[in-house]
């Protein structure tokens, strides 16, 4: 758990910590229109609330996976989070069952959304390997 | 994890680890004007999805704590969920932690409702202990 | 269904057929803080939607119920319109079975909240129900 | 209705009977990500929720239209049960009024979108049949 | 404001004020569908409501905006509103301000998705600008 | 607008200036369950976005009671907002007139409940002015 005292590098360690490059460039994209709220993004949710000691990020992962399920109105921060989830550790299984959970919360038709997302990120994460494995072979 | 193959078995297991004696009582009470209904929340809910072995109840309380939270609009069962965490191991911290996460998700107006009924769920335990204590000494 | 040219005459007759005296009950007190609300109200949803011919209020309470009751959060609508849906011809089973239906679509917490206003409901018509056969008696 | 005493068959029969093939087509699919959870949807939506003899699934479809509608974040499950409404018995008509009502309930743009998808529906549903004409006349 | 006796006449001029010719656009193209619908938005919504004198098209845009934000459902509804409140004087660094603010009460995803629209709308603007210029000295 | 260089003089002064003494209290309240995120609210919602300086606190109110209104699901903090909206110089029309606009984006259900709401904030104040005129009598 990223501990700089500046809330900056905590928020930006811990970015890229739950979302590796992507977190940046989608804080890049959002400072084109807002840029104060791409530093809200980092400073308050990533270096205030996420680095936090006292909830480890496989945990926090999965509260947040879990929320974004049930609200079900977020496809693309889902399937940002459900990336993240795995960079901290959940398996892919492990994501599923918490989706599975979130019909009884959410309703069906939120699971039925948000396991297709997951689907299409394990499919992602497939074909991306696929084509580095055959970028090595060449 | 219960792992009765009984669905209505494995689902009262469960119900009684997560949220002991209360699990019933909210069941017997939706009985009364749902009967079917009240077995589908313990066969299904809990019979087929909480027992499921991919995910401890720990992780799955995580989950359901932080939906709750960011859907914002079940207290009760926001509060009968908390209970359920610190019995299935959460500390009252981690839930703090938890809640106060959800604000990034569900807004600062949810998350103030769910620390509130959190702290009410905090209070009610203490008075209880407070009483029982009083009890055993007399 | 009523048919009168004027909205507010059809929106009021509808309103009466569906909700009884409460209807106008609820528009008066809302009248004290919004008066031209009160008449929107009437007027549109009563005298522009419900009272269209396409569909009959049987089927019309059927759709409301279910919209209520999923989207979770309008205890006190909900319970109105229960009593409307009795109004206008529902069973209380036929109102049950909705209310169960919805927790595949609003999920599980706000179908217990529903069925749980259901029986408060009933109960409220049992026990008017009861102390008017008390006052017939004496 | 479908009355088999399994929980699986009379899932199937009765998404056959809402949703024709497109049913079992979307329960593959879904499948392929979460194999359980597809069970849960056939064994317990259809098989524990639908196919109950309490209220018809003409009744049953205006209740998930409406909900669906007036949740507003659902537009694929939405156009799924605008023609599983289609299916057993409702008019295009009915359909609509459902749609025009639900503005009451989840607001001005939830209906909106909804009238949109049933608009795709119906023009996707002639534009099949004209294609099925010209290979019959071919 | 339109003050028109007429709610339908009152309506489009208040459409228009608003919208420009796309609000016709949107209407004529949901008449498609649902006629009296159509009606319904342009008499109640803006020849009820919007025109009302007492708050200006500024401040209702601000409201507009806000909840469609917040409620983080409705990005093509959004888009039009922001268009909207550019056309009645808000300002892009103002209409930013109350998107960031929503992350306050809608969470931090429906602010993200609301400014990425409020982004894509502002480069349609451009685009659209730099066509015509382009157009015009042709 | 306050503009100390200190997030949390800045948060503190803008809280005051739009919530009165009842901003601090409610802070203090939340600060005993979870004292860390009674200051993220402070610091973050009113320090870093309230108090910034594009858009005067009329207009931040105005966004705020439509979004929470449209939500649907807050009533205490819609009541707390609705005095903050008087208290930056909102009258009590033009709540009125917010909160009926937001029939169309949060459904008539949601508008009933917030004008309620406002009723009785608008009964509070009167009662309060009420006995504190009895008060400087005696």
């Amino acid at each position: 758990m990223p501990q700089s005292d500046d809330r900056r590098a905590r928020g930006n360690e811990t970015l890229d910590q739950i979302h590796g490059p992507l977190g940046r460039e989608v804080a890049a994209r959002l400072a084109k229109v807002a840029p104060d709220f791409a530093d809200h993004l980092v400073d308050y949710a990533f270096g205030d609330v996420y680095s936090r000691p006292g909830l480890d990020l496989r945990a926090r992962q999965i509260a947040t996976i879990a929320a974004l399920a049930a609200l079900g109105n977020a496809e693309q921060q889902l399937k940002w989070h459900i990336r993240g989830g795995l960079n901290v550790g959940l398996s892919r299984d492990e994501i599923v069952e918490i989706l599975m959970q979130m019909a009884i919360y959410g309703g069906f038709p939120a699971a039925v959304r948000a396991l297709t997302a997951a689907g299409e990120v394990f499919d992602e994460i497939e074909t991306a390997a696929a084509e580095e494995s055959l970028q090595d072979d060449a």
